[in-house]
């Protein structure tokens, strides 16, 4: 095997070998929808549909697959609250050897239960990411296991980059492939697949509030950054490091990025038009190729949809800030007069309009109102903005003597 | 072709050789953690991949297809809320061909700009899909267009069945094919599809609220139900007929029926562990999977997942349940002593079991509320079910003088 400065396609071509039979190809399907919106030929290549829902069991299963039998035997050891320990644990049973995975204290209990579901064994220690790292560290040595490391591993680069090598069977004449950095394994495999296409364009992408990747590329050195300030939880990373640099500067000069907002409403687009649930680090690339249209215009491009583990709590607040911003739930405070019968007129009116209540709070003690005034702060479910436009202007005309407020 | 009661595998062929170019496969993928929890081998057929998010457009791209070159220049017609009226207006497109879909006048604003957006005319006319149907039907005599039935046509049945055709190729030996009945279109054309494997088990699902089918089969006559009550609106049918209760009871002596409750739950695990996006009738499949478990024991199944055109309103709603039924949001009426520092406290122990406040209502008026407590309604976003219960007896304890009711 190649050091860490050296995956070459070969490596790739070795990963593809070894993980036969045990980690299936993921689709490539192409989005219409998306296509004529961006004016390129967009397609989705789904890691979505792997068995822990991400990539990142590539490259844990074939660190696995490459240990000696004693080294097996012993078992594996891995730090991680995400992608990654899954990874680890579904490629340490798969392959019949014993995995530890080591999580902060604050990870959700949903990873925690996917990561016990697969057989691995939990140690919960420490505040943060780090704080986890050193102790798996600590058992590692302690038990003899062998850590596996997320990116920094010449096996895990080759792994993730078998699904580079399907994206060449299943669109030869691709022309762009965008996914995510974090730690820059990914992306480190997919330039090690291509080397042999430089006509390719390999674009990586980070998040606007955790790109230490953008900026060391920028500077030519390693970068550590004081925060990682995104929901995108698979990439909030702080660092970028040389040898990983080095990988992706041979292939990239520069990254892009996208904010969270932006990253937010590439979830909401690949759920409504893609049916794709992505979390935040897969639908970062779709995220970068609207803000980057008219570079990759006609183009073939395959979007690398990462994963899709994102919390069911997130993807509703998601959700609902996409019904919000599309003006599809509108939050309407009414100022009525304050006697019998003002309610059921609102009433009447809002059932007139065929729009739903979600909540309605009659409140006579708000501030604002006058003597004679009495306010109603409503949550409406509309059909879309143009329904919600109208909903606004019938209140507005029947309620001109008092208020309507209107939160945009 | 064949008339609607004989349709056969060859229909099927013809059908796949005239939509090549035009229709391309959706994937079959596996799901290791569905197949793990209902003990047999699911795979999804995920129909949510085509260019409209369903399988409408096989059967209506191939009628229109094996038009004339004259009743293609006059142009198609369909009455369709759904998915069928994108199906043919997105076949009508593909095919140089002018499509108009009648719309009764309810149907949601994204329908109406999805199908515009694919070039048809749009007629919104009608409270009902019978009066939609009833103008459509009006119409296509006054300007000579063809009307593309959703299900009681040939050439549809044949189109749908084509994906039984790439079931067949993707996995040989699959074993079961399940999948939503509405009209029964789909699966009358997954009967044909599988005519020279009477081994391969074709089971129909209807939603309990709507299965006029099942009540047809069961009966061996025709059915019209007085009203169809399911959330899944691709199947939200009233009557079955007789020339499609035939085609169906030549392979399935009844279907297998599951309630809205179930469809919703199935909605969510397909999100959260398939992270795919499916309507409640794409759904419905994997539903009926879960209540008859024993009966598919050790078996390859293949689910048909026929669409994910889900209203985001709706299935934020979805998902919102999903999270109350699993313990992840919870709401907690809290009465505390009514003097100043109380509402501090109760926010202090909240912050310290690290549970997010998503709404709080501190409420005076109260009439359960004695003259010194005061009421405050939370409504709280936990880690689950486990972190729910802590969190309520932490609760319970701090405040056994007054009182915890918790909504279950």
């Amino acid at each position: 095997m190649a050091k860490l400065g050296q995956v070459t396609l070969k490596d790739v071509h070795a990963a593809e070998l070894a993980l036969k039979g045990l980690v299936g190809e993921t689709p490539l399907v192409g989005c219409s929808w998306l296509s004529e919106r961006l004016a390129c030929e967009v397609y989705l290549k789904l890691e979505t549909s792997q068995p822990i829902g991400a990539f990142k069991i590539r490259g844990a299963t074939y660190r696995i697959a490459s240990l000696t039998d004693g080294e097996r035997a012993r078992g594996v050891i891995a730090a991680s609250a995400g992608n990654h320990g899954q990874g680890v644990a579904w490629g340490a049973r798969k392959l019949g050897c014993s995995a530890v995975i080591v999580m902060p204290k604050s990870a959700p209990l949903m990873k925690l239960a996917n990561v016990k579901a697969l057989g691995a064994e939990v140690v919960q220690e420490g505040e943060s990411y780090e704080d986890a790292y050193a102790v798996a560290q600590e058992i590692a040595a302690k038990r003899g296991l062998v850590y596996v490391h997320a990116y920094e591993d010449p096996h895990v680069i080759a792994g993730q980059g078998v699904l580079g090598l399907e994206i060449l069977r299943q669109l030869p004449d691709v022309q762009v492939v965008m996914g995510s950095v974090g730690g820059g394994g990914l992306m480190a495999g997919i330039c090690a697949a291509f080397e042999l296409h430089p006509q390719v364009e390999i674009v990586g992408c980070q998040a606007k509030g955790a790109a230490p990747m953008a900026r060391a590329l920028e500077r030519g050195q390693p970068v550590t950054l004081d925060s990682a300030a995104t929901f995108a939880d698979g990439i909030a990373v702080r660092k970028a490091s040389e040898p990983m640099r080095k990988l992706l500067a041979a292939r990239m000069a520069k990254l892009l990025e996208a904010d969270d907002e932006a990253i937010a409403g590439a979830v909401v687009t690949l759920m409504e038009r893609a049916k794709v649930v992505a979390e935040g680090a897969g639908a970062l690339p779709l995220a970068c190729l609207k803000e980057h249209v008219a570079r990759f215009k006609g183009k073939k491009v395959a979007l690398i949809v990462s994963g899709g583990n994102i919390d069911v709590n997130l993807l509703s607040r998601i959700l609902d800030l996409g019904l919000i911003r599309t003006g599809r739930r509108i939050r309407v405070n009414v100022f009525l007069p304050d006697r019998p019968g003002s309610l059921n007129r609102l009433t009447q009116i809002l059932a007139n309009e065929s729009v739903n209540v979600l909540q309605a709070i009659h409140d006579r003690n708000e501030p604002a109102a006058s003597l004679n005034t009495v306010e109603v702060a409503l949550t409406l479910e509309t059909r879309g903005r143009e329904h919600a436009d109208r909903v606004i202007a019938v209140l507005e005309q029947e309620y001109t003597a008092s208020k309507v407020i209107v939160a945009r």
